[in-house]
Formats: C-alpha cells, sequence, structure tokens
C-alpha cells in the first residue's frame, strides 16, 4: 500500500509578502518579495488538573504548532509521546498571535522539576533569551543613527571577498561565517563557526580588545554566510552595525527588527543581484 | 590606511580528519574527509574576588573561545564591553578538553540575577539544552538496533524528492526541511521551518497522533535539507529513526553521536554523490 504524503495545510504567517528595493546589476527595481515568517511560540505542557508548566520559547515558522510542542517535548526526553491526549494552540490573553502559545495535556502530571533543573525557557545562542518580542531589544538599544552608506557595487563584491577569506570552508563545507567589512569594501575581520550566532559572537568580541574597541561598529558593514535570522539583527544591533547583509533569506521578524532599529537588511546577495528588504537609502 | 585584515590563528580542533564511504554513482570509495569540528563551550563571567558565574553552555567551532565569550555577553547586553579586563580559557578539572571554558574577568561585580532571571545556561532549540556530553543522551538512549538499510539509489534520488515536495522553499529561499521517507523511497511526511530543529520536532511530533504513534520510526530515513549537527542526530536518536542524510555537512560531534548510537549518517547528499560518514553498513 502506498502510504499518503503527509504535508498539512499551509499556516497563514508561513509566508509573507514584502516590498523590497532590488539591486539588479547597476538598475534598481521596486518590487514585492515573499518572506518566511517567523514568530516565538511558548510551549507548555500539563497533566490532569495541572496549571499549565512553561516548557520553552522558540522562534520558529508559524504552522504546526501542535505537532512541533509535542515533538519538542519527545525528542527532549521529557514525554515518551503516549501519554499525549491533545493539544490546544493559542491563549490570546498572554500574547497578541493567535497562536504563538501550545498547551500540550498529557494523562499524567508534567514533572515541571525536569524544567528548572534544564533551563528550557530560553535559548543562549539561538538569540531569544526569555525576551519574547522586539520590545525587549528596544528596552536595552534605541534606532541607528544615520551613519555611513555602502555602493551598490562594493555591496554585490562582498561574497567573493568573504569565500577568498574563508579558509575553512571550502576544506569542509560545514562552517558558517561573519566578516566586518569597511564602507569601501576592505574586509577588516572574519571569523567561522559551525553556529551562525557564534560567528557573530566572536566577530563582536573581536572587536572588544580587553574593553577597548578596535573598531567604531557605527561605520561597518556585517557580511554573513548563511541566512539572516531574527536573533543576528539583533545581535548587530546590540553591536551598533546599521549596515547586515547576507548571501541567503531574511526572515520577516529580522525586517521588521532592522526597519524599527534603523539597520539596512540586505539579502540574496549573489552574482550581480542583491535583495534590500529594509532601509534601502544605505545602499547608494 | 589601508588595515590588517583579522583573521586569527588557526584552532587545534577546527578540522578533523575522518574516513569515509564515498558513493560516488554506482560505486564506492573508502578514503579521508575533512569536518568541521563542534564542542560545548560554558560561558562565565567575575568581577574583582567574585566567583565565576556560568553563564552559558554553548556547542560551537573550537577555536577563539576569548573572543566567544565576550561578544556573547555583550551582544546578550549582560556587558557593555569597557569593563572587560581579561579573559581565561581552559578549565582542565571540570572538562576533559583544555579549552571548553572561559572565564571572562570584569573590572565590576557581575550580577548573576541577570542570569537567573533570563536561564540563558542551556538552549532549547539548539538542542545542548544543559546536556553538556554525548554521555547524556546515553543516560536516555541505547544504541539502535540493526534493522532496515537503504539503497544508494534511493539516498541519491532524496534531494530530488524532497525539493518537489518543499511547497515555501522556492517561494521564499528561507526554509529548512525535515523528511521522514521509507526505505524504498517513499515520501512519508514533511515539515518546515526557519529553524531545522523545529522542522525535525515539527516531523516528530506529526508521527504521535495523540500519543499513537503514526509510523515505526526505526524503519525510515530522516531527510534533511540543511546540516547535519549534533542536536539534530540527537533528536532522531531520542526519536529512533536509524538513518539521518543532508544535503550539506555534518560536524564532528554529529558523526561521533552517529557512530556511538549505530545511526547512518549520511552528508553532501548531490547529484549522484553522497559521504557517508558513519555506520555505512545501513547504505547497500
Amino acid at each position: 500500500m502506498v502510504q499518503r504524503v503527509e504535508r498539512g495545510a499551509p499556516p497563514i504567517r508561513h509566508v509573507t509578502t514584502r516590498s523590497i528595493v532590488a539591486v539588479r546589476g547597476s538598475s534598481l527595481e521596486v518590487r514585492a518579495d515573499r518572506v518566511v515568517g517567523e514568530a516565538p511560540l511558548e510551549i507548555r505542557a500539563a497533566g490532569p488538573d495541572q496549571d499549565p508548566v512553561a516548557v520553552a520559547v522558540t522562534m520558529r515558522t508559524p504552522g504546526h504548532e501542535d505537532e512541533l510542542a509535542v515533538g519538542f517535548l519527545r525528542t527532549e526526553g521529557l514525554i515518551d509521546g503516549s501519554e499525549v491526549v491533545g493539544t490546544e494552540v493559542g491563549d490570546p490573553i498572554a500574547l497578541n498571535q493567535p497562536d504563538d502559545t501550545v498547551i500540550v495535556r498529557l494523562s499524567r502530571p508534567f514533572d515541571d522539576s525536569a524544567v528548572a533543573e534544564r533551563h528550557f525557557v530560553a535559548t543562549a545562542s539561538c538569540g531569544i533569551c526569555g525576551k519574547a518580542s522586539i520590545d525587549e531589544v528596544a528596552l536595552r538599544c534605541g534606532p541607528l543613527p544615520p551613519g555611513p552608506v555602502v555602493s551598490r557595487s562594493v555591496l554585490i563584491a562582498l561574497p567573493e571577498l568573504l569565500r577568498a577569506a574563508q579558509r575553512a570552508f571550502d576544506e569542509t563545507g560545514g562552517l558558517h561565517a561573519a566578516a566586518l567589512f569597511s564602507p569601501t569594501g576592505e574586509l577588516i575581520a572574519i571569523r567561522e563557526d559551525v553556529g551562525r550566532h557564534n560567528a557573530v559572537d566572536k566577530l563582536v568580541g573581536w572587536t572588544l580588545d580587553k574593553g577597548v574597541s578596535r573598531v567604531d561598529p557605527a561605520h561597518h558593514v556585517l557580511f554573513l554566510s548563511g541566512r539572516a535570522g531574527y536573533e543576528l539583527v539583533q545581535k548587530a544591533i546590540m553591536l551598533g552595525v546599521p549596515i547586515v547583509a547576507s548571501v541567503s533569506a531574511p526572515s520577516s521578524l529580522a525586517i521588521e527588527l532592522a526597519e524599527r532599529f534603523n539597520v539596512a537588511l540586505v539579502g540574496f546577495v549573489r552574482g550581480q543581484r542583491a535583495n534590500v528588504y529594509a532601509h534601502a537609502w544605505r545602499i547608494h
């Protein structure tokens, strides 16, 4: 018997439409682009007559929240799966979005000591860290001031400059790189890691030499070999870099964050092309 | 003045060499391959006369531990950078590896209440979650039993089958996919997310329908659109899937984990090629 392929219904916030400035060689176009959705989800678990226990907050693409919650609890060893009696998606009081909380109902009490021991509630290198919204970033940082711009010709040259500098990439194919460039395209520093977040953190750490800043981040471009998610744009804002470019896709929340904090966010920098998703005035 | 590019010295465990079985169309070769290193790092912070406070554990590529620690504290808003007086890498008593702990020394006391509030110590969707070693997984799972094998011809067909099924990928270019296939190459289920971990968790959640397993994971192949890191192999082991394949690179720790738990780990499944990093006997 051939089994039916399970794909699930397309969720509403799965993909969003954004207006972008498309760099195409020496010409510019303004057009619509489809962007992958990203939003925080709080996962809770509860046994019979038990108040739901907050287990984890994770950034995810909206859709299949029930499966994500059950799968997370299962792969982390907090449940074995057979005790799941159902799931409830949504908590309009605690969060504005209708599907940003999931409660997994169990046939036995959920042991919250396992959660306390393992500190699931936040994720460190994932950048969410208990701050479930852009407002949390706003508490610590203001919008970046007007400052340097970068030319289109410099922008589209960055991938080749990065590749030339990435020592280990060709050897293993497994490393992400983050690099600081001057607005004129000089490579200032590059760091690599299996984790995109770590590559950026290493680069940020390099800028601080025993407490003294080696460079002024406000006059540099952060270039990433991978995709530009929320947490990477957040790290750029914390450092004060006003231009973030990557060879791959940004997420919807990364664009919202960049817009709010005056960061130029550029994706799909490939060949003679680039898509500018926020603050295109910094690209000239 | 042209600034010197800062690349740092190549760290010792940055890249490791592994013996692999290389599928090249219908032929096999045994050869050496270079693999990117991955290991947990504990980040601590301390003011003058203060015991170091454990702030976070993160999986990272060895190298530039001092920068990673300072950059992490800076981008998470726990320090502003000017108070860093130095770093100490290594704690041979607590961990076997010489460079898996960093202490960041500060000129003012480090406020550990900020850490307690934000639960940095573990990362949820990153899969490390307070378990800093493969031994932690061993406490909860045993090695997977002998079971299904998959043919080389099925294996190298998987990327095309995945792409055909990935609804949103072509539209946004921003989604990772995880899919379950039968050993004969039938697509059983597919899930997508901006996060690779979330895509796998959604898939695992799908297998559990109100506590009843829809499929026997021991008779399936997990196929990933991204790279195969430690935490994804860990999730496969927790679920009980004996064959994990991806279009991209595995990390060194993912290979070690797969070897210990009898999981066939296949990377760089592209065109007519694939590299088998562990338990190649499951590929025939």
